[in-house]
This record gives structure tokens, sequence and C-alpha cells, in this order.
């Protein structure tokens, strides 16, 4: 600890917000980066090539819809929506970084779909024929998963953080990510469908540890802007709905054809209508009188998703799923009533959108439902053809049975918490070192540095003129609530 | 009249808006109870069970592709949207009223979907040999339906009741619901994909007859707060767009593999079409300068879309498609003019978002065009099997006539039109109790009943100290910009 | 250019903007227009008919699921989407014209759709046995494609004019439409899945010809309404992800089933998400203090979609993907920055959402490069049936050559300028006759002339107090703006 605050204070020169250099310089030189790779790496599969005519015939194939695109193309889409709209406008709360939400989300998520399909590529799809990497709609979904850890790691650093300083966090990201996935579901063969660990808990304890690395203790300078006002909270409704009605095809988008994919869906269809009724539940005790907290709403009631991930293709059963939800919501929002804060006050971590609450607790709780899911499995439930195929029991691991599948399943969360705590400690030392331009901590979440803002009444008042007017105005209102109360 | 007055003066007692008791142990008490009921009753199909694989050999199934999940999974993605989006969003038009019409929204469908699968699959799906209710995409898909029907009567009652009250008009209204498309599909055997009877004529007159019981004769008290802002209606676009692009997919979600989804598809788009034009055309007429009213290009437009449900998969033909939405554009705008103020004045129905110039007539209207299309049907136009096909004449009903579909078309619509009247009033005298926590007739349609709202400026300017603190804020500013200045 | 002058000044009277006889004059002759004509020529294609049984037991189809239908319509509802939400959300970012950008979107496409199916069935779907237009998912994909180029053109004189002349030029521009796909798609045999020529080019220089035909040289006097609020920009951003996360179905949308929607759809995912990162990096490069510019990532990051387009189905590679959304991102931006003003200030085209460096240069870019990469096809990438399949070297096309086919291409770009720069000319002239009820030039970007605006505090003050109030604010901001004229 010593030796982190020492690390710290080392680093904590006056801000330069300034990032005309390198920003572009960053987006071009990895861009560039990026085309150079692809050029190298990066060719169609089987099924996206125009030899995909001789192959059909070759692998006697009848029709053109057996082609992978028409199993998982509409779940494509709708994890497009989830990593782009979800994320983004969730994000868009605070009352003055809405642009710096959804902006740098479609940065971060523009330049990291690129590098997953790389990264992924290597460890996942090379062809050792001739050394290229195949690409389909899968890779394409397995790149957005990829993406959703980086911006699950943004919520924590939200408003903080300069724009440079996220690419360089997804850059890390999205390679620790491909080395955790790796272990967790090739060498470990752990299953993780809809990314409970893989996803959520990585995402998740990365971004709170680069928090905790980047930690303000002055942030209280901008206190007044961590908060919402009436419009910005509807927009992050619509972040919130996107992600809560994609969710199934979150779950369900890489599961085996057929069944897999229909049963993914299902249940986490369920688990997210259970968590809605508990979030609002425990919100509407957590007050005085009975009010909602759009915090809750907006965040809490979508924990259900993230908990029902690594399980969503198993027979967690409709019920089993509810019960998954329910605890959820009811965790979720007591994160946000009581953890929270304490993290912040004891912890020395602040959590811009309350990730820990979100994505961490419920992907842990994910991986342990998933363990004990998987540890539970009999044939009785899944018919002999059905275990193996859930559970891949195929190949060398054609003779593992269910309760070795579950302790695979914990190793697998286990890894998954290492990355992403260890893989924050180290990128948030690299993150705090004082030349990536961001915020001082009087002008965090402002979206002022940053962007070029319109000038409406709301944030430019900056002529003399206008103050007067302004002077005048608050003369005015005075006058018009003390009339008001006296009559 | 009589008993009904004198009953609902018994009932209005001074208002306690607080539901700190009553909203969270409806919610905990239900879930639970959906947790109960689902482990008793509810179980994976056959296309969604792991024993698939077992299915698919017996059943001769070539490709996994001929899971229903694939038929239908992306329609009901898009019909998920309409209910949670569509619908929300729709109703954020009023300034004050956001959060209580997307959040209650939210809480409405994640409660009815559960009790929906539960309500649906006892009448509809619960198989003989083991007594357990098998679900798959469809039953998600014939959910989401059931609640629209509940979301459509939350429409007549936006802002005037608690979120305790909507959840106890859930439901009674999903249970309503059950029954009577029991009676209508299976019973009278009524062919209704599009729910214009099922869903729209019900849900409608059922929302209304619960707001005619509710009457509110002092909500002038409020009426300050039944209008938009500049934003609140852009946000209510949202909600129109999403429901207006994505309807060919509600009225196709159910219909017949094959033709059947195609051409319901293609019937919705046109008749919405249509409706577009005529809806901006009767606005225009109705100003004396022309201009337009986004009353009615939120609502009307979406008439179209209600009248051709069910319809939409017979062979009404483009044109009859476009005539549907010709006509319903009109009489829906000439509701919002001229049948709302009516009903509100004279027969003390206030109707908040108009849903019975959106539902109820386009409804009533889609009832009869399937009940004439139906009687109309013939061998010529559709083929033998096709007719067949069609209109499920199959065993018991193997021998019918088209004429005599017609006559049972128009019994559906009667029945519907019983359950959502009948049912309402009931419901109504339930909901009039003085114990639900509904809020005063001075703070109806205001968020701050039963939400924590953010502290902006446009919502709680009313304070002395507020107004010090913007006239410190003036002075400030206009130093600080004058430092710049000499900078 | 002498004889334009003097047209425009024999046209520059007195502006009515009364549209109440003349929008819905059009609305309800066009709409009952389009019944009679879909009442004799349009009727379903075999796949939509009930007689669709039939035919797959003729036609030897297996499966329902072969219906195209499941090809096709997920990625028609995102089409759809774009159409309605994308573009119309896209426009909202004017602080005033928002209800206009959004409502008048969706009335010019309501009416498109109709026209389009009509004017393209003719070219291209019209049964000779029974001289009937037989239409099915294919046909609306196209319907809403074609409407996309004259939504493109609505961007160009957005808050310029009237809906009853944005009727007429949609009218004019799917007439256009239809004639010059019908040249290029099938007189010329070019290719076009993603309509870089025939949808963005011609869209483009059809909306930048009428800007230029109705020029107004007081424009000025609206100036102050050019511009964004706060959260208009966060709507326009709704509008830029749904676009540019639904591209990659727009470009496959109507390519080949298999191989050609899969690798359409990620050769756009690729190119798109390279035009993010260069786009960020020229907005970032051109500001003093490197701030992000919103006009730039609202609609930069598209441009690598459009310049794709026609190219998406090719084996374009990858890398190839990245390098045309490289440039595009660059040139698109630096067209904001440098061309927009250029084009205002010395070729008089006012173009208000800068479709000229979304959708003209990258339009054009797209062309390009799909004529450069038809050329390089080679029976190694490609296979030969690959090839014949990729190119529809089939028929009367059957000898055709890839070198061939790249010229073929650029004949088809040169196409869609003539028509879109010579039907604009001629349609700007009719559009400036003074009968259309356009605003003045002081009341354009203003909601006010055309739409019922809400009584909110930002347009028209209700009470006494806030009137007071109002009338200090008044008094304040005539000094200012009095000081201002002095200054």
């Amino acid at each position: 600890m010593g030796c982190i605050q020492s690390f710290r204070q080392c680093c904590d020169r006056p801000k330069n917000t300034n990032v005309r250099i390198s920003l572009p310089a960053v987006c071009f030189v990895w861009q560039i980066a990026m085309i150079i790779l692809f050029g190298i790496f990066i060719r169609y599969n089987e099924e996206s090539d125009a030899h995909w005519i001789e192959h059909k015939t070759s692998n006697n194939i009848s029709s053109n819809i057996e082609n992978d695109f028409y199993f998982r193309y509409p779940s494509f889409q709708d994890v497009h929506v989830m990593i782009f709209v979800g994320f983004g406008f969730l994000m868009t709360f605070l009352k003055r970084y809405s642009f710096g939400a959804v902006g740098f989300n479609f940065l971060i998520a523009g330049f990291g779909l690129q590098w997953a399909l790389l990264m992924q590529g290597w460890f996942h799809s090379l062809d050792p024929m001739d050394g290229k990497i195949k690409i389909g709609v899968e890779s394409m979904i397995n790149a957005d998963f990829c993406v959703a850890s980086c911006l699950i790691a943004y919520g924590a650093v939200l408003g903080k953080v300069s724009p440079v300083q996220l690419m360089v966090m997804t850059l890390f990201g999205v390679t620790l990510y491909a080395v955790e996935e790796y272990i967790i579901l090739s060498l470990i063969h752990a299953r993780d469908a809809g990314g409970s660990m893989v996803i959520h808990t990585f995402g998740a304890y990365y971004g709170l540890s680069i928090s905790w690395m980047l930690y303000r203790p002055n942030l209280d300078q901008s206190k007044h802007r961590i908060g919402s006002v009436y419009h910005s909270d509807v927009f992050a409704m619509i972040g919130t709905l996107f992600l809560w009605m994609f969710w199934p095809s979150f779950n369900s988008a890489i599961s085996d054809h057929g069944d897999g994919q229909h049963r993914a869906a299902i249940n986490t269809y369920l688990s997210l209508a259970a968590t809605v009724l508990t979030s609002i539940a425990i919100s509407s005790l957590s007050q005085k009188t009975g009010k909602l907290d759009m915090v809750h709403i907006q965040n809490a009631t979508l924990a259900g998703g993230v908990a029902v991930g690594t399980a969503a293709e198993f027979m967690l059963m409709p019920y089993g799923s509810l019960i998954v939800g329910f605890c959820c919501g009811i965790i979720s929002t007591l994160g946000y009533i009581y953890i929270t804060p304490f993290m912040e006050k004891y912890l020395k971590i602040h959590d811009t959108c309350g990730i820990h609450n979100l994505h961490a607790m419920p992907g842990v709780i994910g991986g342990i439902v998933g363990a004990i899911t998987a540890a539970a499995a009999s044939k009785g439930v899944y018919g002999t053809e059905g275990l193996a195929n859930t559970f891949d029991f195929m190949g060398k691991w054609k003779d593992m049975m269910p309760t070795q599948q579950g302790g695979h399943q914990a190793a697998g969360l286990c890894v998954a918490l290492c990355f992403g705590i260890g893989g924050g400690i180290i990128v948030g030392c690299i993150l705090r070192l004082p030349i990536w331009g961001d915020a001082p901590d009087n002008s965090c979440f402002d979206d002022d540095i940053y962007w070029e803002l319109p000038e409406d009444e709301e944030n430019n008042p900056p002529t003399v003129e206008y103050n007067n007017h302004m002077r005048n105005k608050a003369v005015t209102e005075s006058n018009i609530s003390l009339e008001r109360r006296q009559n």
C-alpha cells in the first residue's frame, strides 16, 4: 500500500487535458496497425467466402439456410445494439457527461472489436494450414462480447479518464480478455455461454481495480456534477431497456444451435423478469416514503441477465432462472444502497456507474450458479446425447463427469477474478502516468473538457451580459418564490 | 349509476401515497408465488429441452434450423422491443411523468409476462401426460402479447394510479385475457394473429372501464401537468417509431410458418404506411393554419397496425391493407379531436393516452375486417390446402365453411368486448378501494409522488435558498467571466 | 446561371406557410391513387401467397424455412429501423427542428415506400403472365432502400422546405430512383448491393441540386437556429448509432443467400469500425485544444458504411474494408470542416446535414472501390462458381469478364451522378414555384411554422409571475443585443 501511495503522489502533477496530439496519434497509429495485421492474418471463413458453394457441395449441405449466418445474425445484431446503444446510453445519466458516455463508448467499441478479432483469432480460430484467422458471424459476436468487458470497466471510471486512457485501457483489456478466455474455455474447459465469468466478472474487477489505482482523493470538487437531470435519466432508460430486452440474445448468441440457443433465451428472459420485481421492491423499501430511485431501476434490473449467463444454456429450469433473478435483484439493489458508498469511503474505490453491483457480484453469482448446475447435471435430465452436447464432452473431454465439470467451472471463475484484479492493477499503474490528458479533480464528469459544447443556456453562460441577465433572473425568481410563500 | 356514484363517494377518503409497505409486499409475495408455481408447473418444451437431439432423430427433422426458435425468435425480439421501449416511451410525452411512464411500464411487463406464461399455459399448453406446461419461443411471444393488453389499459389511467394499483390491474388483466383468449381462439375457433380483438379491443375497453370507475371529478387541479414539453414529445416519438416499425413482426409473430408470416408482415407494413398519410392529413386539416399536432403523429399513425391485426394473415390483398390503413388513420385522428374530449366531458371517462382512438376503435374495426375477410374467403383465392391451413380447418373443424368462420370471428369480437367492459368495471371497483396509495387529485401526472427526482433547475426551483444560491452563482460567474476577459 | 437567377427572383414572393389545404390534399389524393394502383397492379408473390404450400410441393422445397422471408426478414427490420429511427433521429440535432426532422421523415417514408413498390415493381417484378407486380420481403427492402435516397436528399434541405415540397420531392425522387436503378442494375448490369451508387450518390446529388436551386441568400436571418442544444445532440446520437449498428444489415439485405449476405455483413462491420477511429482523430486534430465535435461523431463515423456499399458482397477482404473505412472517415470529417462552408459560400449550396460529406463523396468512393474490386476479381479468389454467382455472370451475361464488369460499374456510377444532378435541378425548379408553403428566410429551422408546439418555458410562458420574469429577461436581452449591435 505504501509504495502504491507514493507512486500515486509522484504521478499527481498539474493536469493538461489537451489531447490534440495524443488522441489522433493513438487512433491513427493503432488503426494503421490493425490494417497491417488484418492484411497479414485475417480472411473470410468457409461460410463467408465465395467458395461456399463448393464447400456446400463437398459437405453435402442441402441449403443456404444452413449457413451459420442464419443461425446467429439476428442475435448478433441484438448484441451489437447492446454494445453501442445499451452500454452507451446506460451511461448518459450524468447531467453533463452524456457526450462522453455515448461518444467514448463508441470509440472504445470501434477500436476494441478490431483488436478483439485479432486476439481471439490467434487463440481460437487460427487455421493451422495457412496460418490465417478465419472470421465469420460468430467471430463478430465474440468480438462484441470482448468489447463488452471493456465497456463494463469504463463504467467504473466514467467521467474521470481521458479518451487516450480509455484507448490504452481497451488495448490491454482486450488482450487480457483473450488470454483469460482461452484459459477458461479451452484449457480449463469451462462453459460460459453468456459470459458471467469471462465477460462480467473479469470486466468488472478489471474496471474496479483501475478505478482503485486512479483514486482521486479530491473528487469532491466535482461532486455537484455526479448526478442526473430529468431528461438524462430518461436517456439512460433507453440504454437500460435495450440491454434488458436483448439480453436473451446475448446469452444465447453463441450457444449450441437448436435447443441450446432456445433454452438460453428462455432462461434469460425469465431471470430478468424476476429481477425487475425484486429491484423495485428493495428500491421502494429503502426510502422513507417508498419512492423509487432511478439508479436502481436503470441498473439493478439487469443483474438477472448477468447472473444467468453461465448457466443459461444448461437445464437450469424455468423456476431456477426465476430464483437467480430474484436473488440478484435484491443483492444488486442493496449493493447500490450500501456497498457502493462503503467502497468509496473505506476502500478508496470510486465506481461511477456501480458496476460492482451490476456486473461484479452478479457475475460471481453467475459463475457459482453455473458450477452448481453443471455439477448437478445428470443423464436423466439431459439425455445421454444432450449431456455430451451441452457440456461438450467430446474428443479429449469425452470421459468427463458433470461433477468434474462443476469443479472446472469454479476454477474458471477464479481465473476470471485473478485476471480482472491483477490486470486492472497493472493497467491502473500505467494509466496513472501523468501523460494521458485526464481531467483535474474539479473538472471531472464534465463534457466541456473533451467536447465542443453547443452554446445553450444550461452550460455556457460565459459573457458579462449573460451574467447580468442571470442575476436579474435570480432576483426575479426569488421574488416569485417569496410571493408564492406569502400566498 | 346511482350505486356506482355512492360507492365512489364512500371510497373518496384523503389519499396516502406512501407505498413503502404495499409495493414491496406485492412484488415479493407475487414473485415468490411465481417461483413456486413455475416450480410445480413449468418445463421446457421439446424444442428447448436438452432431449431435442433425440426428438429430432425420432421425428426425422433434418436440421437444427427447423427448431421453432429460428422461425420466431427475430419476431419475438421485435415484439419485446414494442412492449418495453414502444409502449414505455410512447407514454413519456407528459412533461413530468416520464419516469412513471417508462418505469411502471417496465414493472407491469416484468410481472405480467410471468403470470401470463402460467395462465396461458394452463389453458393452451398443459401437457396431459405429466400435467406440466411446456414453454418455448411461442409461449414467450404470447406472454408478451398478453402483457400488451395490460399496457394498453395502463394508457387510459396513466398518471392517475399508483404502482400497486397497476400490479392489481395487471394480475386481473392477465387472468381475464387468458380466459377470453381461450374462449375466442379455442372454443369459438376465431383466428386473431395480430390480436385486434384479443389484445387491442379487450385491453382498451378494460382500461377505459377502469378509468371510468376511477373517474376523478377534480382532476382539473392537475390540468397544468397534462401536457408535453418539447423534448418529452421527442422521447415519445421513440416509442411511436419502434411500435410502428416492428408492428409487422407483431402481427406475424405467431402466424403460420412460411406464407402466413410473410403475408402478415406485408399487410401490416402497407396498412401502417397508409395510416401515416391520412393521420397527417386530418391533423393538418383540424388546425386553422394547417399545423400538425404531435399527439396525432405519435398515436394515430399506429392505428393501421391495430386494425389489420386479425386479417393480417388472410388474403386481404395489398390494396385491402391500404384501405384499412387509410380509414383508420382518419378515424383515429378524428377520435383524438372530437371523441376524447366528448368522452371526458359527457361519459366521465378520462383517457390519458387516448387509447380509445388508438386501440379500441381500430381494434373493433380490425375484428370486423377480419370477419368480412374470413367470410369472403374462397378456394379460388387461397387454394384448397391454403384455405384449410390459413383458417386451420382441421380436426374437429375440418368441415367448416368460410362464411361460418366469419360468424365465429364476429362472435369472438363480442366476447372480447364483454370481457373488456365487464372485467374493467369489476376491477375498477376493486381499485377504487382507498388502500392502494394513489395520488390526490392535485398531484396526478407528477413523478414526484413515486420517484426520487434529480434536483435540476427545471423542476425544483421554488425555494428561497435555491434562489439565493442562483444569485450567488450568477455573481460568481460574472466575476469569472470578467476575469477571463481580463486575461 | 443568369436565367436561373432570374427564375429564382421571379419566384421570390412573400411566403404563405399555411399548408392546411395543400398538405391534406396531397396526402389524400396521392393515397387514394396508391390504393387504386395497388388494386390494379399489386399482388402477393408465390412465397407470400396462400398457394405457397402447392408451390413448395411442385418445386420440391422441403421446408417452410426455405421461404425467402426467413433469409431476409431480420435484415429488413434492421433496414426499417435505419429508415425511420436512424434517418429520423440523425436529423433531430437542430435545437428547434426535432419535430420536423422526425415527423416529416416519417411522412416522406410512409408515402415513398408505397410509390416505390409500384415504380420498382413496374421495372423489376412485373409478371408477364398476368401483368401484375408480385411483392414479397425483398420488395419491401427495396422500397425502403428507395426511400432512403429521398431521406438523404431531405438532409440537404432540412428546415428550409415545407412538407408539401417534401412530398413533391419524394414523388419525383422515387420515380427517378426507379429509372436509374433499372438502368444501372438491369441494363448496364452493374452490381450494387449496398447502394453506394444507386442510393447514396443519387440521393445526395439529388438533394444538393435541389438545395442549390432553392438557395436562400438571406438565410442568415435564421442562423441562430442552425445549431444544437445539449439534449438534441444526444437525440441525434440515437439516429447515428442505429444507422451505424444496422448498416451491415443494410448492405447485406439483398445480397445473395449464403456467403453473399455473410460477407457483406462482415465487410460493412469492419469498414464502419475503422471509420470511427479516423473520424475521431481528424475531429480532434481540427480543434486547437483537441476537443471533439459532435457533428463529426454523428455523421462522419457512418461514411465507411456508405463507401463499402457496392463492394460489400465482393471479396474485398477484411483489410480492404478497413482501408475503405479508414480513408472515408478522414475524407468525410475534412468535408465537414472545409468543404461544407466552401460550398455554402462559393457554390451557393446550403447543406443542412452535410450530406455531401456523408453520402455524396463516400458514395462516389464506394462506386470507384466497387469498380476496382470487380475489375480485379479472379477465379482464384472467388472460385469458378463463386465468381459467376457473385457477379451474376449468367444468362445473357455469362461470358462477361471481371475487367468488363469493372467498366460497367464505372458506367453505373456516371448514370447515378447524372440522374442525381439533372433530376435535382429540374425538381428544384418545380419546388421554387411560390405555391408550396415554405417558410420565409427568417423562420427556417423552426418547428413553430408547421407544428403545434407544447407550451413549455422555452417558447410559451404562461403565468403572470413568470411573465414578469420574462419581461425582465426580455429587457436584459434587448440590452444585450443593443450592446452587441454597438460592437
